[in-house]
């Protein structure tokens, strides 16, 4: 990975993870509830999320501090994401990030309620935040909820599922990777500009970048799950093809997946071009996303 | 049940179920998993918590027309976390209200995420709902969320589940009851009033009628799972012995139990004279809770 953005990357992760866990730290939870909560809070990952707000929403001119609440809401219903998604009744992973997944660390019941908590008070993150006014407060919550919810991230994961042991067309394929991966990242950089007052036609390039940035995302998920080392991924290699999953290679095979990425690659790029971003960081983050072995 | 209570209840069925339903179908969901958050849905209940909600806000002067979206975001999240408590790794009920639990017709994860969606979009109903400020939302989420989150019902859910096969003191009992049960009633009754413009100190007052009122209803649940019909209640009676798990009766014994839910019934009859709602039908709910037979 650059250096530079690996900085970015360590930094971010330690302020958003000072903020997520002073957030968990003010609520009173039973002990053990609280420790499988922090316990996948702090098994952590990459906060990619909270940082394309955070490069949004200062290159676009705005106060970075103002990212903070919204940013640990997200990164909460990321987290329930894949403690639910963990489960024996979904994908059945034993381990995450190199760590057992919660529902093995814990258990079944543990894990179900952790995420249930995560998602129902990242909605209490933002409207108990001092940095929004209410008018900011329903806005993302509007935003956070649609993306996350029935027609969002939950219908993506939903029609993943479905879509196990199937052959399935590519615009089924982008469809479900849009809803599952790309809802919350185009959230992420659509609230960056949201609170740096960008321009509602901005905030369309902008979800269109995070969309962008979601396929990308998914294609090198798919292609490291081929191509990748379990040891620098942290998890088991070669589950799609086991689990016979529809996936951009088993479409368009190998090569025809790179080209897929790398047009998608340039999109992203013109995206950032039109919002005047192309000389940021994020230009950066969508090469790496691109490009990244784990 | 009281005739004219029956009549208040279905009356009020109809109309929340019609707002839900309405709301659901505004949304663009997966066929099945739609079908499977309407299973949930329509399998209903009484809708008590509603019709708290209302009673309170109109005897104490409010509109009715204003409960109705923080009236179907609180049985969203109701029906979320009776499809949660069921699953196999929670309780492993097979039936509920007489049908079928959500993932006994359809299937486990298709049953997480059904309730993961109900969960998520509860928020979404209040913050796009026209007939609140932005101050009113901020204000109903912060309190839904907190009801019902990791402070709130997951952590009652949570003790529930640790409590089983111990001997617990009536002081921890009800602190679980609290949490699990009583939080999101006193969310109905203290929103009645928020809604209606009552002071702070008639919605603490509410808070504690609401909590008495979940304590009630946990009792004589105990009660009837000792001494309930089957056929009426729509589950299985008994299930607490079996469970080993410790319930008013089997701290206080039966006639113990039932003089407690007694001395609740008095201290809510109380709140209710102190708000100036002795005479409206929230009275008959009280004692309706207290010796209903399902």
């Amino acid at each position: 990975m650059d250096q530079s953005l690996q900085n970015l990357l360590d930094k971010e992760q330690q302020q958003l993870n000072n903020a997520l866990t002073s957030y968990i730290k003010t609520l009173d939870i039973p002990d053990r509830l609280r420790e499988s909560v922090l316990y996948s809070i702090e098994a952590g990952g990459k906060r990619l999320r909270p940082l394309l707000m955070k490069l949004t929403c200062t290159g676009l001119g705005g106060d970075q501090e103002k990212v903070y609440p919204a940013a640990v809401a997200l990164e909460m219903i990321h987290t329930y994401s894949l403690i639910h998604d963990d489960l024996p009744a979904m994908d059945d992973d034993t381990y995450r990030r190199g760590q057992l997944t919660n529902h093995k660390k814990f258990d079944e019941a543990t894990a179900i309620l952790a995420g249930d908590g995560l998602l129902t008070n990242s909605f209490h993150v933002i409207t108990t935040s001092n940095l929004y006014t209410d008018q900011e407060k329903v806005s993302i919550i509007t935003k956070l909820s649609k993306a996350s919810g029935l027609e969002g991230m939950v219908a993506g994961q939903y029609l993943d599922m479905e879509a196990e042991n199937q052959t399935i067309s590519i615009s089924n394929l982008e469809r479900i990777h849009h809803l599952k991966t790309g809802r919350l990242i185009s959230f992420a950089v659509e609230i960056g500009g949201y609170l740096a007052g960008a321009s509602l036609e901005k905030m369309e390039t902008l979800k269109k970048f995070g969309d962008y940035l979601g396929i990308i995302f998914q294609i090198q998920d798919d292609i490291l799950d081929i191509e990748g080392d379990q040891e620098i991924i942290g998890k088991r290699v070669g589950s799609d093809v086991d689990n016979e999953k529809s996936t951009y290679p088993s479409i368009l095979g190998l090569e025809g997946a790179k080209q897929y990425k790398t047009k998608y690659v340039k999109e992203a790029g013109r995206c950032l071009q039109n919002v005047g971003l192309e000389n940021t960081d994020l230009a950066l983050i969508s090469s790496y996303l691109s490009e990244r072995n784990q």
